[in-house]
């Protein structure tokens, strides 16, 4: 059902600023989710992530099926009292990592076969036993399962897992049990060929759900070909819906697609990034184990009021990477979400004073190797 | 110098309770001491070491010495400003670590030649060279150069180890720079012969250090050997000065210790067996990945006021662990030092009650595994 879940606050061109209503409280868009695979934001204890401003966090439906298990999160009470983080939850549906990490998989009308990466087991996911699933996990959003596609998949197979997609999506809206607990986007595919994507938005925007998501960009294609291809769909999703651009991606990239109308973004970039020591600051990327770092005493970001940058050297974060100490991915990763969340903050920020265009010229200036 | 660096503020038996002076102000004794190997205590940051209440850590003049360097850290203000851990610092003198860690050493007078277990290169540790190192680190309470032996060294190799930690000492002492700023301390050796723990106490305490310890116990030999060296020992230790027992060890070891008038420890225990998903608690060793924590939705220790125990379950617990998540490090070993602390400050409240012996005896009676 469509309830009032999503408001518009101001507008700055094609950008939106608004509020995002969940049963657990509202978000602000635009919105960066940060990453919690398996019910942990990698290092990061929940009031790490309350410190650093984070509103919402995503779950992988396919890794918390796998394990701990969503027969077992439901008798826990779900993934929050689970996982403590009490905040709002947005699950993907596994499709992504179904065609991403498992061995073996087989598509059919009816579902998904595939394998487990951890033990090899055998698992079949349907699109209600997904919305099942994430109805066990009790995520505030859901995602419907979707069909995705590599580069370089051919017309014929994109139209296909396309217009099942679609198919799947409305199996999905059928499915869910309590909608006005747990709100249910659907995913745009249709691979890399414009005439696909408006098909796909059209079908799935037809569809009364609580938000629409772009899917399957971000898989490899060349970066002009996202751009033409979120150029092409963001227009055709509906105004007064939230439209989440799944899995993109650098800053650059995030604030680009707030200027094409996008609200909603997750990313394992700067997490995974702070695990291999490259850090995101106000003046341009640091890897940190670089010998220029080695008696650095300047914060990492001198411009950043996280804990880490308040706290510790570029010289101590260097000595903790090089040795290969557990707090430096800890440090790391707190600071990198620090500077994705204060980014994104600007760029609301920046849409409430029509100043998105300027905001987003300012980071090309600092960052110029990521104008690609 | 011997300053008015300890105070006995309450004796029970042979146990004392009391107060150490240092330089980033007073630590309350009995006290454990969180290992800092290399300037972090590993996977936690100075703000989870104080939320656990502790009072002084540990860091190895060896590791720091080889990386990030003794010069790096002067440069950086020494180790407190480079790792923003204000409260006092103890730091080893980096003579259990050459006997232990480094491929190839070899000892003379003069000192100990070594290679770094890191990259292979050629150090030389002398007593003079140690105390300049630590200066250098800026620690609170430096570690003079002893010669370690390993169980099972004969009378004739023990006994030359022990004469030349005597005159390593003496030369330590001259050495240092700053006596009014960083405490020296001695440590008595002798290998596992009364007779040369009796001379080397002797000679050691007739030193004007600031405090005392025990080296070279807790290194293999049977658990009845150590309580008969230590008894021994301690009470030939100057009841008006600090004594220190080092690497000890198991909780209970560590209360029977104080029963013996110790008022120092330190211990890899806690921090590795977190990592490696063994937790204390109240009511027993718990091995979280066991499979009767699946669903467990009890605190980890519910008498224990942690984070860890305050926010999550053993269940959570459990999958972080199963899962390999970096979280699980981190809430494991803020738990566990958590315990120890605890334990030790229970010690202190009951010395001051008198009551240290039923205190030891309730312990026992929960952990009986450990009473051999």
């Amino acid at each position: 059902m469509q309830a009032e879940s999503f408001r518009i606050k101001a507008e700055d061109g094609l950008a939106r600023r608004g509020v995002l209503l969940t049963a657990r409280g509202p978000v602000q868009t635009p919105v960066f989710m940060p990453v919690g695979t398996a019910g942990s934001v990698k290092s990061l204890c929940p009031q790490d992530l309350t410190h650093i401003g984070t509103q919402m966090i995503l779950g992988n439906t396919y890794h918390l099926y796998l394990r701990p298990g969503d027969e077992l999160l439901a008798r826990q009470g779900g993934l929050h009292a689970f996982s403590s983080w009490q905040g709002p939850i947005l699950t993907d549906s596994g499709g992504f990592q179904v065609f991403s990490l498992s061995a073996l998989r087989r598509v059919s009308e009816e579902g998904v076969d595939f394998t487990s990466h951890i033990d090899g087991s055998k698992h079949f996911f349907t699109p209600e036993g997904v919305v099942r699933i994430q109805e066990k996990i009790g995520s505030d959003i859901m995602m419907v399962l979707d069909e995705c596609v590599s580069h370089g998949t051919d017309f014929e197979r994109t139209r296909e897992a396309m217009l099942r997609t679609s198919r799947w999506a409305e199996r999905s809206l059928q499915a869910r049990a309590r909608p006005t607990q747990q709100l249910l986007f659907g995913i745009v595919q249709g691979g890399f060929f414009p005439r696909l994507r408006e098909q796909s938005a059209r079908e799935i925007c037809d569809l009364p759900f609580d938000g629409y998501a772009i899917g399957g960009l971000s898989v490899g294609e060349p970066k002009t070909v996202l751009w033409e291809m979120l150029r092409e769909t963001a227009p055709l999703l509906p105004r007064e819906r939230p439209r989440y651009l799944m899995g993109v991606g650098k800053p650059l990239d995030i604030l680009r697609a707030i200027a094409e109308g996008m609200d909603m973004f997750d990313c394992v970039l700067p997490t995974r990034n702070a695990r291999n020591g490259t850090l995101y600051t106000s003046r341009g990327k640091i890897t940190i184990k670089q010998a220029r770092y080695r008696e650095d005493s300047l914060p990492l970001d001198p411009d950043c009021s996280c804990y880490t940058c308040r706290t510790f050297s570029r010289a101590y974060l260097r000595h903790l990477y090089v040795s290969r100490e557990l707090l430096a991915y800890r440090l790391n990763t707190l600071h990198n979400l620090a500077f994705y969340l204060d980014l994104i903050r600007g760029a609301r920020e920046a849409i409430s004073r029509g100043e998105l265009a300027e905001y987003i010229a300012a980071y090309e200036a600092v960052f110029p190797e990521e104008t690609d």
